[in-house]
């Protein structure tokens, strides 16, 4: 058993995935704050009429990608194009259509092409997607997929970021329910990392490192495909991922079957975030391999989900030093979560 | 001249100090967001009778390490323990003196071995680091010096970070004006990272990139030993490094006269930069070189100040990727800045 949190000294972990120094400190939950939100996040601040992710506002959207069920005005999950984008759809004209970096005398620079698009989970302004049943989490899952897949030939877009926003204070700008995906011209520096972190241990020990990612004391939940865990170094407090059982590299392989099974667990994790941790705002971040990953790098490359309820907040010492000061030991926040009764 | 924003496509950069993509995106700058902070942080909301930090409250702080002037109660900064410290100060005698990770199966552990000081720079509640004038700014950064030169030689503290939240959106929980000091068992992540592409900067140029930092459109200000910069791949709108002018690897260096220089140009920065975006809450951060760092590595190491206001907050994206997403284009920004009349 673990000792009691007064009695540990601070420990630094980290993992073969994020290759990052993590610092846990149980003095620092001593700190005045009680690790529940405080900033709940809103279930409908903002009054329907305005909201253009609502349905029946499709017209104040920026223009659709699809819907499902397509070509119906009843849909249950939409994708947009994001009205601000940060990467242009269109390639320049001025340069070379493939984008190629430009390595000046001290930096880089490199044409911003790539999409940027806003899935809307649900038709309606108070509908959360943990309010959803597994198979409409299921279709929100596919959709991501179906997207990914549409641009799985164009050899410029290198990545494709899934994340969600929900709360201001974990960056939402909209408390309509969405997620957005942001293809990218280049594989971004944290995706690198992990990479080249994940390739390091498949050749230390021929093994892939989520396919052995630890269980013992950090478990929480498991269904038929998949688990979910607290992370041996997680960086926040009650950090979940849910992780693949069997090996698969890229999200966009997840069939119709596996995403109902992910959906539940999905449904299952944040209505256990929801009730332990008051409603708190919080991220979710897909890892997946680059879309053009040779099959070498697929034998270390696992993807899975990582989701981050915002607790804390950040400041000086992460940005300078890349490294999280976590209060909460892992394996006591996964004995919390594992113990919340949602029946 | 820059073009208008409007017209201009969104580009992405890289430095090779940080070695990230930041993706500038114009079109970002018109979300319903006009880039005035909406959270200026608080002069003095918290009384100043209950605030540990003002001067006459002594004995609610966790043990002094030194002020300034020594042995005077009417003292102008101290340097204190933190009460609720991320590291431990104490050796763990049940291992060995020096900390060594222990490789695992599947990570890494190390003993939280460390130290965490708070620096109050000012006895008075209200007055914040940029009221000072530049000799006691002076004095702050002269005790910085002075705590990491007492850890120069414990050879199991690999870096000190030196940083400092102002404003609770900055992630500061004490509004009394101060910053602090962490004295790493390891060299951090973005630490590490620097360094290796700084060296590979300098294996390919021959210089040190930050001897050679851009100022083309990029100078804010200049004064005889340092100059202000909005760096060239800046990660967040409005971000600025004051640079040293000559090579110098360590900030523990900084002479007296430096030290005054150094003052003045940071304290014209903070009040340019709450001026110009509305009391901002904001970070900086020293980035220095480790502790034990050898002569090879001194050549192309140079210490620099960040300064980030934070004006946004950031979401899945960038906790995902590791890569910013900046609306404002670092020439708008140095315009700008340049521009703020403070006289
Ligand atoms: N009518 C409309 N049609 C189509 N799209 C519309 C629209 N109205 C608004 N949008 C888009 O909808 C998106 C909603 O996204 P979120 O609420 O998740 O956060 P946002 O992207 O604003 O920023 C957060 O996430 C990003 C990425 O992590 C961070 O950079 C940022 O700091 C953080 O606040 C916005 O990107 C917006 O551009
Ligand atoms: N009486 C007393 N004597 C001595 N020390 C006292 C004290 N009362 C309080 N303190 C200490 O004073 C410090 C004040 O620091 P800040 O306000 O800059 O932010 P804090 O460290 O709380 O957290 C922010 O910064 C850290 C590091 O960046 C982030 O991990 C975190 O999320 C963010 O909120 C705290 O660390 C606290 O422990």
């Amino acid at each position: 058993m673990a000792s009691p949190v007064e009695s540990r000294r601070p420990q630094l972990r980290k993992d073969p995935v994020t290759n990052r120094w993590v610092i846990f400190s149980p003095a620092r939950a001593k700190r005045p704050s009680d690790f529940k939100s405080k900033s709940p996040a809103p279930s409908s601040s903002d009054s329907p009429q305005t909201c253009p992710f609502c349905i029946g506002q499709e017209h104040h959207c920026a223009p659709e990608i699809f819907r499902f069920p397509p070509q119906n005005s009843d849909w249950k999950v939409r994708i947009i194009q994001n009205l601000y984008p940060a990467l242009s759809r269109d390639k320049d004209l001025d340069s070379s259509t493939s984008p190629s970096s430009v390595y000046l005398l001290w930096g880089c620079l490199l044409d911003g092409y790539g999409f940027h698009d806003v899935i809307i989970e649900s038709p309606v302004h108070s509908v959360h997607l943990s309010d959803l049943t597994p198979e409409d989490v299921a279709q929100v899952l596919l959709a991501y997929k179906k997207r990914i897949l549409q641009h799985a030939g164009d050899d410029s877009i290198k990545y494709v970021q899934v994340f969600k926003n929900h709360g201001a204070s974990a960056g939402a700008s909209m408390t309509h329910s969405h997620s957005q995906m942001v293809g990218l011209p280049v594989i971004p520096p944290s995706v690198s990392t992990r990479l080249d972190s994940m390739k390091q241990y498949f050749n230390q020990t021929g093994k892939c490192s989520i396919c052995h990612v630890p269980t013992k004391d950090l478990l929480v939940d498991e269904s038929v495909h998949f688990i979910s865990v607290v992370p041996y170094a997680a960086s926040f407090p009650f950090e979940l991922w849910i992780v693949p059982r069997h090996h698969v590299p890229h999200f966009h392989e997840l069939d119709q079957e596996k995403a109902v099974d992910l959906g539940g667990l999905l449904k299952v994790t944040l209505v256990k975030m929801s009730l332990q941790l008051n409603k708190p705002p919080f991220n979710f971040m897909i890892h997946t391999s680059p879309l053009q990953a040779s099959d070498s790098d697929l034998a270390y490359s696992h993807w899975f989900f990582q989701i981050v309820p915002q607790l804390s907040g950040v400041g000086g010492f992460e940005l300078g030093t890349g490294c999280y000061i976590n209060p909460v030991f892992p394996e006591d926040a996964a004995k919390v979560m594992r113990e919340v009764n949602i029946s």
